[in-house]
């Protein structure tokens, strides 16, 4: 089957790869209907990230349609169309009890610890813990491009803003303007927050985010960007701040501009060393957030995106034929697209 | 009047100064009835934070008698028996009304913005917003060092036991030995915590911490700690860790036992650099903390104290005549005392 592989810093390609097959009784194999490009996934095209010599199988976000089950898999069955989120989970675990599906004890990513999604086909270790099952047509482009977000960035930008605290009438900052940073404004936005911020500066990322919430812009960086939010809130700062970039700067932003007792959920993979100590301590902020548990919040996201409350499959901008995935890469990495989606 | 002034590192003495008086209508004055000696007051003693050139007037915990109110004062009246917590606040702003009366708006330190509390009396900014006045008698020898620590570390623990997430149910640990660590075992136990697990290596204080609720205790430092408190908790780490201390191998600790999604509560003052961003992302711990309001706890602790729930005041061994604080901080810095009640 063909298969996206990264084998060295932007040398993306398709390869032919083995046929993705049950090894495990708890496994699943998907064929892929949908999947896409990650911002995180610009890290390692751009270098970031240690790649392993034989290369990496990219992708973590598909809708499909499960081709075939393993022995002991109970809940998905042949023909079903399922949600893959980013992390594959036992569901039994006691994290995954607790929500935390990404800390699962027998779990990983995704691309990183398993095949990527990027691809023909995926195995899907822990299926039962891991697929989400969704009544929905695979011919219905409508809809699916909103579920697909609910793999990765809807979750993640709804994991930022619980994380942060968003709660009814606050005033909600969001660092980034790519796929998550707009649905952290989304997120922001369901969760009651009264103004939402958002620091970004690409003209079509701001239009978008007016769209969905957001009620100030703020394009400046560094510390005239904490300036104009310290101003916009009376100089006390945002009583949430959602971290969707991962940057020592974005850090040192969101640390700036949050509110004394506030909070930062972080969700942006960090590529920085530490996180202040001091301005943290000594203004009593609540630091928290990471790998989002997208597997946990489709309940509770799924009923928005079916009903149409929410509309995150915007940030989709651009859709490629599988073959294409080097294009898509190329045009995410200059910024000429906000997010790509990916048909096998 | 006398007064506790620290000249250069591990030099304090007692000095005559003006007479604290009122400045602002919204001034009080307050003769000290009891004061006491910080762990935090040991940072400058050892020469770890920067000193006036004139020295500071040490002291941020005092039990007083009003002695004088200014024209705006309303709440407390002469003659009133007062817990004076170590920062003073108006009472009024945005964030002491949220209960956050450590990031006033004109708020600040005692000792650091304002006169230090080992003296005979003290000026009082915003007495209104600052003193909690409490209906006890100024010779009640038994109940006057529990009620102290409410002006600081029993609602310093409590605050750690707080922003850690501690609950009924889960595990708690503790690091430091400190009174702030054994007023956290306190708060952890009134919270719920079903274990608790001490980090420390003095044997009184670990008999105290047991007689407090402590479950179990782990000497070890750096690496064999983080191995020990993971053996001790199924290899899970503690929902909740309360760091108590302040240093990079504290908070390095922390990380290490802190359960994938629990929580940090830290209130030992930060002399390190950064907290590790990348760990704690990936495990999505939430750390949190800062300068307790103790102003705002008192409402909560005070019937526990008052009705002996909790013996918070168990942490002072040393009682010494005003006189004698230099004897007092000597003792503190060899750890010959846990902590050293000061009688003007």
């Amino acid at each position: 089957m063909r298969a996206t592989v990264l084998s060295a810093p932007r040398e993306v390609h398709i390869d032919q790869v083995p046929d993705a097959r049950i090894i495990e009784p708890t496994d699943a194999v998907i064929r892929v209907v949908v999947a896409c490009i990650c911002g995180s996934d610009l890290w390692p095209y751009r270098g970031f990230d240690p790649l392993p010599e034989t290369g990496r199988r990219m992708g973590h976000e598909a809708i499909g349609v499960v081709e075939e089950v393993g022995s002991e898999v109970r809940t998905v069955r042949k023909g079903d169309l399922v949600l893959m989120p980013f992390a594959f989970s036992d569901g039994t675990c006691v994290f995954c009890s607790e929500g935390l599906h990404t800390a699962c004890t027998h779990g990983g990513f995704f691309s990183y610890h398993t095949e990527g999604a990027q691809a023909e086909a995926v195995r899907i270790p822990f299926a039962d813990g891991t697929l989400y099952k969704v009544t929905a047509r695979e011919d219905d482009k409508a809809l699916l491009p909103h579920l697909l977000t609910l793999t990765d960035v809807m979750g993640t930008g709804h994991h930022a803003a619980v994380t942060a605290r968003v709660r009814q009438g606050t005033t909600a900052a969001i660092i980034g303007d790519g796929a998550v940073g707009l649905c952290g404004v989304i997120a922001a936005k369901r969760l009651g927050a009264e103004r939402i911020i958002l620091l970004g500066r690409h003209p079509d990322r701001i239009a978008l985010a007016r769209e969905f919430g957001a009620t100030d812009i703020v394009t400046e960086r560094g510390d005239a960007a904490i300036e104009a939010v310290r101003e916009r809130t009376g100089g006390l700062g945002a009583h949430s701040v959602l971290e969707c970039v991962g940057t020592e700067e974005a850090m040192r932003t969101a640390v700036g501009i949050v509110r004394p007792g506030g909070a930062i959920g972080r969700v942006g993979v960090p590529h920085h060393e530490g996180i202040p100590a001091g301005p943290t301590f000594y203004n009593n902020i609540t630091i928290s957030g990471g790998p989002a548990p997208t597997r946990a919040y489709m309940d509770e996201l799924l009923p928005d995106v079916l009903e149409g409350r929410i509309l995150p499959g915007r940030v989709f901008d651009r859709t490629l034929p599988l073959e294409q995935v080097a294009e898509g890469y190329r045009a995410m990495d200059e910024r000429q697209a906000l997010k790509v989606m990916l048909v096998p």
